[in-house]
This record gives structure tokens, C-alpha cells and sequence, in this order.
């Protein structure tokens, strides 16, 4: 699939919805016909693995995650490990914990018992962890997250360029006067996102202004708030980058309420491309996408690789930063 | 956890919430107490049952979707099902097959090897399906979805009740000229709500006018055009039940672009209590709820009665239907 895509020149997640045409997202006939022509080309056959269930050790590899199948958030990861799963032959076991302990303790012995491969791990939303524990004799790769010192190999947005990449799309506009509405939360998206921003600033030569960096809880209550607090701001921001889809959403609400245009009196951008707002708000959301289907189908051919150890932890674990794509609609 | 609920006046779901501490709704602390109350005088305990792990035909449980899992849209039949699973010391063994019959059919080969107590098949949306092949020999509950002549037990949202409902919020509110915005695609939903829109309105005496019945793709995007016609009818309706919350998110734009107040100029009730959007837009939105956890959690309830069989169809298989609640928030 990987190989696919990369000759059709598509991202891994277009790859698997053109493939297998499901999935909530659009792909266009032609972009479509393209892969699909890659793929014959190619000889992929998503089946073709997946014949071969009876294995030395074990059918299955294990999927544990915090609540990433119950959060309307970050669901393609499911559809990504479950891709890399099935070109390998392999059942996906899956569980959520809802962050319980206890819940957590058993799934781990409920995997063992069942001599599953190797188990991911992991969040809906990016942050750190605590290593795992309870799964010690079996391969463990993290999605989404990441423990301190990076003791196992994880594959992780790389906010820091998404938010660079958000910011330049502005920067490329002539913006100069150019606001950050970021979360009042500590997380890696928190303080990635808030480099990547300052980051495009210094490369286009505007001074970095700390009176345009609000924080607000990153929802659209909170996005509606620091909007009227921005709008007070003198001379006012034209554009402004937001830490999230929904602090956008409530950002166009407080707009509306001064009779502004999007993006004639200020431009918007996102960021996660969330699948219910980002496309259809009005004027659609230009944002930066979050790679989960990347993130789940990386970790788990990670896991699976060539040559991978079979028991314990990786020799070299690292932090694998995954680019996190713009999408340019309207807002902009 | 049903006794616990009932006791304490709460859905299942909110009971749920207010005993594991965790998941996206939100519950107030006074509720959090009392169900946690008659929780502890009932001695529930989640993990009680779970304690027991081994068992005579298996500990594991089937659960099949189409693209629950993947759409961020119904994932809380998730958390029903892995919650009732818990309650009776089983492992939810999950799989999404993205409506593939292939994988339908690995998926099903792989759960009768495994010996699963039975199997939850469930999709989406509300919908019909074929009876699931492959897995003869163990029992089969549906969860919201059904075989046609109602073959298999199924537990689905009650549509006409749910739109009866949202129907009488607006004409409590003395409203007499109602339009409703349904959706073009034929599902039990369409027809459904539709048929509660007429009974509520029969019932405040109401004649139909079914120049008052739009219909629309139910996105944001038909709500936006479909908002936009109704504007023209003349004279103009006082209140709209939508199809979705995602038509009422469309419909606000063009209210606003109209530079119509809701609830003032326009009352709006949608469907879904969709939780991305309903709570968030401006005013936050009156709505009907679908009751994915309950269908889940009823669904391996029934699967796993006392005096349940253990192979085969259920002796008379019933199409249940579960009740949507109302939300009522500031745009009715």
C-alpha cells in the first residue's frame, strides 16, 4: 500500500480509500482510477496475506487504546492499523480502556493469554504517556503518543511543522499582522503548534508579537470568546490561526456577530481537518490535517517489520515525527 | 447498571458516564452523586464478573460493524456493548469490515475459531441489512440495524417516536406553521421521522401542508440550500424540524445570511444530539438523541440473558425499538 501510493503520488489514507472505496472520505474518480491503475500495476492484492491465517505464533496483534473507537476524533487510526493488519495476515484484537486502570490490567492478560504478536498502543489525542506495563515479552509500538525518554518507538504528528505549515499558508497570503489562538491546555500540540507558528513569523521576517498570542480552552465556546477578545485588538489581526477546527468554528460565530467577511476582513485557518466541521462550515475551513490513518498503518507495519525482534522492546526506539498535510478550502 | 440507572432516574448512558468517571458527555456533580449513591446501596460493581475469566464455552463476544469503530459518528454503541461485555466478565473481540464481504467473512471464520459466545452485528447508520452469513451455530443480535421479516432480535432507534418528539418541542412552543426538512436518501430514519412529524402535528390539530416537507441531501451543505427555499414560502414557517444536526448547522447559515435571529425569527430542532456540533453551535442547538450506547449495551444484554440459547436464531426474534430522548437547549 505504501508502495502504492507513493508511486500514484497520493497520501497513504487516499491509497486505502481509493483501494477499497469505503470510508467517509472523498476521492475524486480520477485520483481513483490513478491508484487503482498503481495498484494492478503493482500486483496489490489487500486479500492476499490475509489468506494465510495459521502462523507459528499467533494470528492476532493487539490494538489498545484510551477511548480513540468511542471519541469522534481520531477513528481513521482504527482504519490504518487495521489496513496494515490485514496486508500482513493478521487480526486486529481491539480494546478501549477509557483510561482505567484496572480495565487496562485485564485487556493486557486478555492479549497474552491470547499470544497476540505484538500490541499497539494508543491516544485520541497526541500526549505522553507512562510505559505501559503488563505486556513485558511481546513488541510494543505507540501511536499518537509517546513515554519520556522515548524508551518505545512511537509515531506522532509533527505539530510543530503542521502549525509552521498553517501559519505560512497566511504568511504566503501577505498577511503580516497574523494572530494565534492557541489552548489554554499543556500538551505537545500546545507548545508544537506555538513553535511552528513562530517559526514561519521569523522565515518571513515578521516580529513575533506576544500580545496576538491568546489562549483559550480549545473548543468553540472557547474559540467564540478569544474571537471578541481579538476583535478589540488595535490595529485588529487580518488573519488568524487557530489552535483547532472547533476554536475555529467559534471563531466564524464571533465574527458573524461584527458583520465580518471570512476572509475579505479576516482569514481563518484550522487545524485536525475534523471531519464534521472543517469541510462544512461556511466559507469552508482551510486547516492542516491530522495523520491518524498514517499514524496507525506506520506503527503497525513498524511492528511487523522485517527482521523485528519479537520479544521486548525495540534496540533503537526513536519518535517518529508523521507530517500533518494543509488543506486549503476557502477560509483563506 | 440498568437497576442502577433506573433507581436514579438516569439513562443507562448517563449512568455509565457517572460511575466510570470517564467519556466525552459531561455530567453534574449532583448527578454524578446519586448515581454513584444508589450504585454503592446496590453493590454494583463493574469488574465484579470480569473477576471470572474462564469459562465453559469461551470468554469472548463478537463485535462486528460495518465502520462503527472508524466514522465519528456512533461510537457509543462501543461503549454499550464493552460495558455490558464487562458486566458479565467477557472480552468484546471487535472488528470493522468497512462493508467488505471479504472481510465480513475473515472476520466471522476468525470468531467461530475463537469460539466467541455470540456475535453483535451493527451498522452506522439505521438500517436494513442482509441476515449475516457465516456464522450459523451461535446466537446473533442486531444493533441498529435489522433483516427484513425481522428474522434475527434487533434493537433499533424508534424514528417515528423520536420525530413526534422533536415535533411536539416546537408546537409546545404554540408554534402552528412547521416545516420539515428531511432527507432525500431512503432509510428507516426518513420515513420514520416523517411519520412522527405527522402524528405530532395531528395531535395539536395541525392540517399537513406538504409544501411545509423539504427534502435535501442531510448534510450542512443541503441544510444551507434547503434553508434557503424554505425562506422563500410565504407565509414563512415559525419553526423547522431538521433532519440531522448537521442540515440544522446549514440551516443557521442561511438564516444568518439572512440575517434571521434563531429562536426569535426561526425555531430549529435537529436529530442526532450529534456531539461535535450540537452543543456547539450559536444558539446551541435543540435536538433529539440517538441512543447509541443503549443499543449496545441492550443488544449483549439480550445476547447474554439467563436462559438465553447458546447456538441458533432466538426462538421469537422482536425488533425492538429504544427510545431517543430529547435534548432540549436554546435554539426551540
Amino acid at each position: 500500500m505504501q508502495e502504492v501510493a507513493t508511486r500514484a503520488g497520493v497520501s497513504l489514507a487516499t491509497a486505502s480509500f481509493a483501494i477499497n472505496g469505503t470510508g467517509a472520505r472523498k476521492v475524486s474518480e480520477e485520483t481513483r482510477h490513478r491508484v487503482q491503475a498503481v495498484a494492478e500495476e503493482l500486483g496489490y492484492r489487500p486479500n492476499a496475506m490475509a489468506q494465510n491465517l495459521s502462523r507459528a505464533r499467533s494470528s492476532f496483534i493487539g490494538f489498545i487504546t484510551d477511548s480513540v473507537a468511542t471519541t469522534p476524533f481520531a477513528g481513521e487510526m482504527i482504519r490504518g492499523v487495521q489496513d496494515a493488519a490485514r496486508e500482513h495476515g493478521y487480526v486486529m484484537l481491539m480494546a478501549n480502556t477509557e483510561s482505567d486502570p484496572r480495565t487496562f490490567h485485564d485487556v493486557a492478560s486478555m492479549m497474552l493469554d491470547h499470544q497476540v504478536h505484538g500490541v499497539v498502543y494508543s491516544t485520541w489525542y497526541h500526549r505522553q504517556v507512562s510505559t505501559p506495563t503488563g505486556l513485558s515479552g511481546i513488541p510494543v509500538v505507540l501511536a499518537n503518543c509517546y513515554t519520556r525518554g522515548d524508551r518505545l518507538q512511537s509515531f506522532v504528528p509533527d505539530e510543530a511543522g503542521g502549525g509552521r505549515a498553517a501559519t505560512e499558508i497566511l504568511t504566503a497570503h501577505g498577511h503580516r499582522r497574523i494572530a494565534f489562538i492557541n489552548s489554554d491546555l499543556s500538551a505537545p500540540a500546545t507548545t508544537g503548534r506555538l513553535r511552528g507558528y513562530r517559526k514561519a513569523l521569523q522565515a518571513a521576517g515578521i516580529p513575533f508579537d506576544k500580545n496576538l498570542v491568546l489562549t483559550t480552552t480549545p473548543e468553540q465556546e472557547g474559540g467564540y470568546t478569544a474571537g471578541l477578545r481579538l476583535l478589540q485588538l488595535d490595529p485588529r489581526p487580518t488573519a488568524v490561526f487557530c489552535y483547532n477546527d472547533r476554536v475555529a468554528m467559534g471563531l466564524y460565530d464571533a465574527l458573524r456577530t461584527r458583520g465580518l467577511s471570512i476572509p475579505q476582513d479576516m482569514a481563518v485557518v484550522g487545524f485536525d481537518n475534523q471531519e464534521v466541521i472543517a469541510a462544512h462550515l461556511r466559507p469552508a475551513l482551510t486547516t492542516v490535517a491530522l495523520p491518524h490513518y498514517e499514524l496507525g498503518y506506520l506503527s503497525l507495519k513498524w511492528l511487523l517489520r522485517e527482521g523485528a525482534p519479537t520479544t521486548g522492546e525495540a534496540p533503537e526506539p526513536t519518535r517518529t515525527l508523521v507530517p500533518c498535510p494543509t488543506v486549503e478550502r476557502s477560509s483563506t
